[in-house]
């Protein structure tokens, strides 16, 4: 039977991650940069993890990226248990074997959290050359499973379910993370192995083992599994050993894609709970693109990023942004640090969809009773249309308000207009793709 | 968009309901003489609802049980709008064209409430009639759906999803049932359509249809909607429109039934709220089974039949009790009306699986705060196995109970035992197939 | 077990078909005129059938096409049995209980043979009367199977697979049709029964009951099976059942169609034998689509309709004409009657895919030994892209050809043009969407 | 496309197999031994090739037997360019990189044909140390796929599709194998590559690229695809490329294997064709089982072998034994040596199932024109059951039989007795799970 749930991050973890500017080819400089931008501009906003994404270890990583995002065989920084490190080349202060540490040390005096990416299992190049693995009698060839591999990177080998020494490696892996100060992973290949379309869930014991080990370490951790589409049957597994996971596959500056979303927030906003947030993925806004060769500034409309914001905090998500952030412009910033819309992402603050057609969406959130003992609400009215409409909506109907005083007006978190409840009923003009959320007053 | 939620059924509903025992056979004089004890022996628990179960419009029901459980092409008592009636030979009292008034009347008058099953769709004789549709311009045969059949049931056809006539079909038809004093209507062939494996939900504009035509009716109807297994990727459409869904196919009194609920319970968790129940089926305890053929006293255990009992409560599934209620004995009696079981039934006493393997499950529940500020906490370990065995749980290690005074003792709630909790620690031994279902107290 | 195979249609059978251009609406007046036209100028060629396709009994046929290709609970001529007849008004012939008697009497006297369409199972309308099933002590009611329904015509329910009456109910049908003159059946809704996806293959036990009823009528009729696509697995079934069953859905005027039945062909070329004919379906070439609402010329190319033409032949598929022939024009009527390329239909031209890939296909197709003991020896070059191409193939590589004399030449079939084979080698420019397709000499 | 077919195994191969005995740890010693007793014993009945099976350059083969059946990251034999060679210590003639040379030699000294299994791909650890590829600009490293695996062997990655130096690999490792003097590829891990459900013939690129090489190497090569089933859809595409392909998952000395090797037949009956064979798989008679840790006699009945030997000559199937031919019994070989049943086996003896029910199958044979002109006609009947039974078949009802000279008498091919045929109407006792097995005459 499983542990109980490690107390970290009660509220959605917030910050940044290097994966939709550098893809795989963030170096220290980078990090240190863009985590300074965070610390100052957004850290006062609730914003507080730097995070690290893939392939921090490999000395190749964006050298072939016209034939390949991870190179197989690829050159890979190990020590001698086959533990990745980071490369030491984009990595300075990683040298000496001193790991992340450094790095995690600077951004802790940044005050902020520190997050790295890992693959699911054990490295290959470890398995095939058998290296020990530290701290136990095994070699890597002892725990590596030889048909667990995952469908879009060579690197690993899936742990052997069951194996004597499988929690043992894991410990392991996660002490040293600790060691460094991590405070954050974001492991892959693992919530969804879709490598297996008839055994999605085969990483199922890796997850256990891997909220074992950050429960073994004493450190608080936050466990974050990609990639998705997570499985519903699985929501209570994903619960009790994570504290997010990925909902959707890889969501980018695309309208469809933010669109399609709304499917994903119906189908778990019963799942986000203190601690265990379904993850809606991170934000492609502001400059993005460039270790993909695309850089560009987001494709999204100003009314598509609205309504990206406005769901993942209405909904609870997770919130990291992929924006390089030296180069964050205004608007960017006034989209992450509007306090009244980001006011209603702790799952305090219960949202739930109140209508979905083809043309649009309409979910409402209920928070705690304000000073005058009424919970407070907010409704959003949300247009899937390439055209303007008005959207209407019965504020008497919403099952949680009743009892509550009477709707009587509303002010719109984004613009500040105010507008009078006729009857109880909000109606609005939104616009293309748009969004309007609104706090209801009585 | 959809209407905003009937107000009924805030807490799971309880009740009788005939098809365990009688199947399609059951008469009025049933019907009356089992409302009867209801009222008098098991509504002072809350026990409320009589519901008549599949066919009692079936002139020709049982008569051919070895062949089929449902004629086909039988002998339907029908109005001349293609309504199916109560077969006056079964329900005297609906002669006349009275339908069920005069007995749901009486079963008011006994201070309960009156509900029937009901099919989805419109009966297939009024289609190859031509009826006409009352209160509408259409034929049934303009309505129907000819591809769109039940698997199990040959009396209906579905009704045609955006055909103009449909809704008014519907509004119609609850209005009948309304005028009856109808209170719970049963509608099977809905929830999962298990006729097409390919399209499992083509129910969903008829769900959307009665809802509506419920609302429109004015009167307060439980709508609760079978078969099972409900889909998961449709909880919040059950949940808008619908105050009960079968998360399960039928169930009987066999343990593999009871056991494979721990995983449908696991997989719906988190989808119980006020006037939205996931329904784990009737309780097959008691007599049951003569409509069948196998009369017969439940073949559950006491101990499976404890568990039964603790999970449906724990969890919240609404309670229907299939047993023959003028034979009851006083072991079922007892299991139905403990009291401090039953307490654990609404969404206000919030449960949640703590663990679960191949051997046994864990369940906390989570009530209001009591007289001394602390909510109230329960705690069942369940034993899937066929020998008795130790189990144990650290209350410390719940999540939602951090913040609370420590656990220093426990009562179990079907035997009264006391337990004393060394270092907040529970164990138990559980009998096979049992449970063990502490009150813990600090 | 199973009883021999029929000897009819040891070539696959060639005739015309009502549908592609009457759809549900044909008229005596109209076979007799095609058919007219069909003894005429085309059985000097082989084409014998005259097919009248679905629905001849009904009343009401086409009255609301744009609602309905089969109008449900529809107005169907029936006689006491409950088995359809030909609606008097269409087939003024067939009153007075004489059915299609005088009908297939006409068509024999003009040297040809008479087929019709039938629907898998027993009219829906005779189950819910109760009807008598003629010769047996059985209604329809006890022989319908209330859940066995076709996805897409409302008019049948199958028969009960294994009820002891369901034997007879199909040799009286076949009896009534085999005392009308019928000699060939095209039964629908029975090769696949795509209205379960899980089950496709349900309607197997109704294709052995025709089979066995043909037998048992002592009347050599052609069972034909649709629609497709049928089922690879099911092959050898259908082959000892049935002279002809659909490889595909149905196939119309677009160039897409066309190119998928190589895919088909690919697939069912070893399956081609005497007696039993994988079926390409109805040719829709000439006049065709007034049925339906869009009376046109086909809108394949001419070179796309040689293709046609050609990998029916080859491939030995039946050829059923969908054209209009009242008005027939020149080009098709040549597409019709190049002995040449009918010479190839027989199984005894044994036709094979040599290779295959996005751009084209190459057939080849061997016969007897001519007089000089070589055998016949026919190359294909299919061309599918949009510009005509170069293609060529190496004679020498056939595998059927080792050992005969080396080709020295080819004469194209379509063209008459001749084409020296330097080293054996065949080049040619094939048209777009066209094909080259030619006689090897030595 | 694709070249034309090898002209090797115009019927089907005969020969010995080493896997049944000895799995993973054969040794030339072993191959020799039993390929004296094959030239000694079985040659004169056309049994001619002997196959050295799975993993002969393993070192470790058996090793870790009880947990492994393929060690992951084992110690392979292998050339500096990453070509695996035989294991010299279980091989010592392959000592000084002559690999199978010598014994292929030596095989060949006998009059009989060398064979040897090899693995779809390239060696995971050549392309984990980057070997260069021989006679190509690659490296192991370029040409391997990381994401194409087998899911129960460890040792090879698939090659890339489409990659320029795909068909160089392999034309240079046919070559190497060619110059051994090998007669016979049977590679596994390709017919069906069942590590992807969604895409079971991931392997069509390089099942494509080996016959290339076949051709390429100039030597005739038959060319055996493993593991099955095969895809009944890809049948053309198998015949192109190879000469014979599993049908089935392995086979062993069970009933139910036996017995489900009918449906297969059923399936691929119409599929044998020269130089293109479905394999029944190999024949687990005599002594088998040692290396697998279970040597044992066949645990096939007599009766159920003859029924084996019977169906696989009937049908066509490749015949490859897997008995240990030191320890060749007489009944064994009796089963192997009966010249009649040997006769069936060439596609000129062209086999079809005339029926199949639950309880047995009828299949019959047709041969070429005997001297009085007439075919050879064969008929076989199987008995499903555990019980003996009577059974019966109308020899004028076989459709290819129509028109010879009606059948007198039956005699049985394993037992001689003959049986006069009133009526020409053959019935039989026939044992349990047994066969009769008889040649009809006029």
């Amino acid at each position: 039977m499983l542990f109980p749930h490690s107390s970290a991050a009660l509220t959605p973890p917030m910050g940044w991650n290097s994966y939709d500017y550098y893809d795989t080819t963030v170096t220290e400089a980078d990090v240190r940069a863009n985590a300074e931008v965070l610390a100052r501009e957004l850290k006062p906003y609730g914003w507080e993890y730097a995070v690290v994404d893939i392939q921090w270890y490999a000395k190749d990583a964006g050298a072939r990226r016209a034939e390949f995002q991870y190179i197989p065989f690829g050159d890979h920084a190990m020590d001698e248990y086959g533990r990745f490190q980071p490369d030491p080349a984009r990595f300075p202060s990683a040298a000496g074997g001193r790991g992340f540490g450094p790095l995690a040390d600077y951004v802790h005096s940044l005050g902020l959290k520190f997050g790295i990416h890992i693959m699911r299992g054990i490295p290959r190049a470890a398995a095939h050359r058998r290296l020990p693995v530290h701290g136990t009698p095994y070699t890597a060839a002892d725990l590596a499973d030889p048909s667990s591999i995952c469908r879009w990177n060579p690197d690993m080998y899936g742990v052997r379910a069951g194996h004597p020494g499988a929690q043992a490696y894991y410990n392991d892996l996660i002490a040293m993370y600790a060691a460094w100060g991590v405070d954050f992973i974001k492991c892959d290949d693992i919530a969804n192995t879709n490598m297996y379309p008839h055994a999605p869930y085969s990483g199922r014991a890796e997850i256990e083992y891997l909220h074992n080990a950050i429960l073994h370490s004493g450190r608080d951790i936050v466990l974050s599994l990609s990639p998705g589409p997570a499985l519903i049957e699985q929501a209570w597994h994903y619960a009790q050993n994570a504290n997010m996971w990925r909902i959707t596959d890889d969501l980018w500056d695309k309208w469809e894609d933010v669109r399609a979303m709304f499917d994903r927030c119906e189908l778990w906003q019963d799942h986000v709970a203190p601690g265990a947030f379904p993850d809606c993925d991170m934000l492609p806004l502001g400059r993005i693109g460039r270790g993909f060769g695309a850089e560009r500034a987001t494709a999204l409309t100003r009314d598509e990023q609205r309504t990206l914001v406005s769901l993942w905090c209405l909904f609870g998500s997770p919130l990291m942004l992929g924006a390089e952030l030296t180069q964050l412009d205004e608007f960017t910033k006034s989209l992450l640090t509007n306090r009244e819309v980001l006011r209603l992402l702790p799952p305090s603050f219960r949202a739930r969809q109140l209508a979905k057609d083809e043309a649009g969406a309409v979910w409402t959130c209920t928070g705690p009773a304000g000073a005058d003992g009424q919970p407070e609400r907010y409704l959003a009215l949300f247009n899937f249309c390439a055209q303007p409409r008005t959207m209407a909506a019965d504020t008497a109907a919403v099952p949680a308000w009743q009892g509550a005083a009477p709707a009587a007006a509303a002010r719109e978190l984004w613009t500040g207009e105010t507008l009078p409840l006729p009857g109880a009923r909000l109606a609005a003009n939104v616009p293309p793709h748009g969004v309007r959320l609104y706090k209801v007053e009585g």
